[in-house]
């Protein structure tokens, strides 16, 4: 009586862009759920630009798939048969199966979808993993005021749309980068962002610095590649840029094709896959913590707790070469001129 | 009855390294205070690796000294005549005069500086900009917990030496880098780092690894260059990387000596002028907002503030391909395959 369903596994690791040997489908007989356990039906399996990553076995922020298991992804799925008293069959679940038609489950990690809510495939799209991937690093890192502008490429994708709305929203105006007239049109006339920018277009930094008059404070990254190359110059001070994919790399064989600069590359991929925090600073954006500066450092060096060392040059005449010096880390200690004498 | 004294203009804008040719000794005429002014008598004046920048004519956060004019610079100095009621004869203020051994002030921007705290000289260093810099950096972006390791450069000099010790006092590990064995024992055994490492080194990654068993989770980034690249492979998850100074950079001549990958270079310099934020994140790091994604999410749809667009291909054997066009851009919208259908 066990049935058949057909599954995806990974049949091989890419080089580059996967290829269709890279994959196997697969019969397998439907398992037949034990105690506390439920068998789904997958209705929807959601596929996204990560899986990419799940293929390599490089290092990353999640275990690669192994060769010739199930290629992972988020589901949505029905309870055919439930050995749990958390579901019912018929109950509409949230998943993360992967690419196969059935798969046991013991209940854990599943959410429960109503379907009188929205669709039912909403829950792996703008109601799931994407639209909260578009919400938290929008509003958590991007952080849009009024007024400002917020650039996503993709723009039409499921990420990208969720982006642009959510920053017009918030007030701001929301610039979208998308492949093709067609895509722009939608982004544009349907989504309601000011401007769509076609990524095709051979002067993509030209197109980006007239979509962006006022230069760019969030951009919400998640293609790298070119068209990061076009709006890093058009960045404004305290621009905020949450990095979420950097999809244009991921079949980059660093070393031997690089369509764009290696080291971007590399700095990029370390900031998304450790979630680095990079943010530059000059002390007077700090002002407002002077006193509690002064306050505490005045403390430690009463204290002994902090010591400091001066290399001291005399005379107003010895600056051009201590300040040179400085440049090659000649002093040793904090540099210091003496032009006078304390007490004249 | 017009005393003279000295003071050192930017005679050219130095191209790689300065040189003396770009700098000039002048005399002038010790000016007189009007209403309301006072006259300033330097004694001490800072050197700081910032200057390097104010000579170049790019852009930056701050406008370059003019050819011609004196060289920008903070200082220690006594008032020497007042016509201020703010100011006496004989008060010492911290002043921003620059490369000149007198100079005229209307007060503003001066803060006095009791003697009776710390020597005047701390004033531009352990208890001025420089230190200001290091607590500021260190605690409001780096943020280091008990435990953690914290890496800084140039770890013997005004900022490095005391974003180490503020890291002691906070309970984190601290690991300098310096040029030569001198400043390291210096930086372990006077300071009181756990480790210094001496950048001279052939192998510098190898010993950062030996260093930083537990890798980096604050690396405060005064020096960009040789460093940057050994300390990048070592970041943590959720490491932080306050940007203050690129000063192996300063003199590097774009396009024509680069030691360092110039990407790297523009992508480190961008984030240091702009005082950028960059930040990877993965969605799950959020997961506490998602009542709040769910909760607002579901009624900007129902308001048809958000719209979304899904791309479906039909059938689990067309995941490979929709995969593969994925990565390429070939869908529109939130790309779905649909394995089984609603009700089955």
């Amino acid at each position: 009586m066990s049935q058949s369903a057909k599954r995806i596994v990974l049949a091989s690791r890419p080089v580059g862009e996967p290829t269709p040997a890279n994959f196997r489908l697969e019969d397998y007989a439907v398992p037949t759920p034990g105690e506390g356990e439920l068998l789904l039906r997958t209705i929807w399996l959601s596929l996204d630009p990560y899986m990419r990553g799940r293929m390599d076995d490089g290092p990353s922020y999640s275990a690669p798939v192994p060769i010739g298991g199930v290629m992972e992804g988020g589901t949505v799925c029905e309870v055919v048969a439930s050995n749990n008293p958390g579901f019912a069959k018929g109950d509409i679940v949230l998943a993360h199966t992967g690419w196969q038609q059935s798969a046991l489950s013991n209940g854990k990690g599943l959410r429960k979808i109503d379907p009188a809510i929205a669709p039912i495939s909403t829950a792996v799209g703008i109601l799931g993993m994407p639209g909260m991937t578009a919400y938290t690093g929008l509003l958590a890192i991007g952080n849009p005021q009024p007024g400002e502008t917020v650039v996503v490429a993709a723009a039409s994708g499921a990420v990208g749309s969720a982006v642009g709305q959510i920053a017009k929203i918030k007030g701001a105006r929301a610039v979208g980068i998308a492949g093709g007239k067609e895509k722009c049109d939608y982004v544009k006339s349907e989504l309601g962002f000011d401007e769509c920018i076609d990524h095709r277009d051979p002067d993509l930094r030209a197109r980006v610095k007239e979509a962006c008059p006022k230069g760019i404070d969030v951009y919400f990254e998640n293609v790298g590649g070119k068209v990061f190359d076009a709006v890093l110059p058009r960045f404004n001070d305290f621009a905020r840029i949450p990095v979420c994919g950097l999809i244009a790399d991921y079949n980059t064989i660093f070393g031997k094709d690089t369509p764009t600069p290696p080291w971007a590359n590399t700095i990029m991929r370390q900031i998304l896959v450790k979630r680095l925090n990079f943010r530059g600073f000059i002390v007077r954006d700090f002002a407002a913590m002077f006193p509690d500066f002064i306050r505490d450092m005045s403390q430690w060096l009463r204290e002994g707790k902090i010591k400091h060392r001066e290399f001291v040059t005399e005379g107003l005449d010895s600056a051009p070469q201590a300040f040179m010096g400085l440049l090659k880390g000649k002093n040793f200690g904090k540099q210091l001129v003496r032009v006078g004498p304390d007490k004249a």
